[in-house]
């Protein structure tokens, strides 16, 4: 028996894929997964109507993964455009509180929907700047309160870090199958989801592959492996 | 005799705004300032038709303010949806450097779509992790040898710092109108363009308005003002 799938699979579309492709994912992984991120190349790909056709088919999770790192009108009024389809949004705690994540917060309070906040990405550039500002954008993180922090699967040890601080927020974590860490590699340190993007969606049986990570997800979770 | 302008228009457009609004001011001011630049709200509310309508209008430099900050493929996948309607992009320097801007930078270059990176934002929160971050940031925009870089006429001291180190790169500012600075006070601290937004695209006449500060532009970089 399975629980709760800690699977979030990352909708990431390139050039010249049909959205049939990602509403046949979507519709056949629904309820295996605990949800689906899009990003800007989806959004510019299949615009609004490719969003709405997502989601209608599905009733799990949906996270925007806009990256958004504005001023607050322009994050809020981005926002606002797609509140209708989506349960969570992700911002980077970089922007900063006033002016920045304290009125998208407020405003996504206001409309419920979730906010999630990048603590540290998944790419080697993550340690020019992200990571050594690290305890700064903890900072803005602690003052902006957010549902969840983005924190990657190929540096463990910031999410062990991030855990051990004792903290309530969810810890989302990338970078798995094609950047190198391993599913359950995100769980194993502390996160409380994987996100995975092509490992799954390019994979021959998708179905499949989601089956087994959950498998290894739950071992992990009950300290089996 | 007014040169050319200095003027780049933020067509920063909300939730209710029709496309005509926007169409009508791309035509009335094209020529008569240097550029439009769009950001997500533009290209989530109209999609790429909008985008395609906007740039047959007017030839003027086009920037997709999209704020990127994501990794390299996510955002090279952004940039070739919409780069046969835009001349430059804006990413944010944060981002960093191997698996992030490099990629992004190699990308821009081979479709020649110039790149803007951000070294500091106009609104406060900018202060929290930015503006501390701003000598790894500069590391990065080093590195990376981007076309422009984005720092904000409400803190100018930034721009005259950047602009004393003898970059050659242009200098963008933000936050004039709204925002607190005023048409003049980016180009007197050094920047190349002022980016301008509500002030203008809201105003009455927004011909007038851009006309009055092309001659305040005008006086300013003749020492006169």
């Amino acid at each position: 028996m399975i629980g709760v799938s800690r699977i979030i699979v990352a909708l990431d579309s390139e050039r010249g894929d049909k959205l049939s492709l990602w509403l046949n994912l979507v519709d056949s992984l629904c309820g295996r997964v605990a949800g689906f991120k899009f990003g800007l190349p989806f959004l510019l790909q299949y615009g609004l109507d490719g969003l709405r056709a997502s989601r209608l088919l599905c009733d799990n999770m949906f996270i925007a993964d806009l990256k958004l790192a504005d001023i607050a009108p322009i994050m809020v009024n981005t926002v606002s455009l797609i509140s209708d389809y989506i349960d969570a949004i992700i911002a980077h705690g970089f922007t900063g509180f006033r002016g920045g994540l304290d009125r998208l917060k407020e405003y996504l309070d206001s409309i419920s929907v979730k906010l999630i906040v990048v603590a540290s990405m998944s790419h080697p550039g993550s340690m020019d700047v992200i990571d050594p500002s690290l305890d700064r954008i903890m900072d803005v993180i602690l003052k902006v309160n957010p549902w969840g922090l983005v924190a990657p699967a190929t540096r463990p040890e910031i999410i062990s870090m991030l855990r051990s601080r004792g903290l309530k927020y969810k810890i989302l974590s990338p970078g798995i199958g094609v950047q190198g860490a391993k599913p359950g590699d995100g769980l194993r340190s502390g996160a409380d989801y994987e996100i995975i993007g092509r490992f799954i969606t390019r994979a021959p049986n998708p179905i499949e592959v989601v089956d087994s990570i959950n498998l290894e997800h739950s071992m992990i979770l009950e300290g089996k492996n």
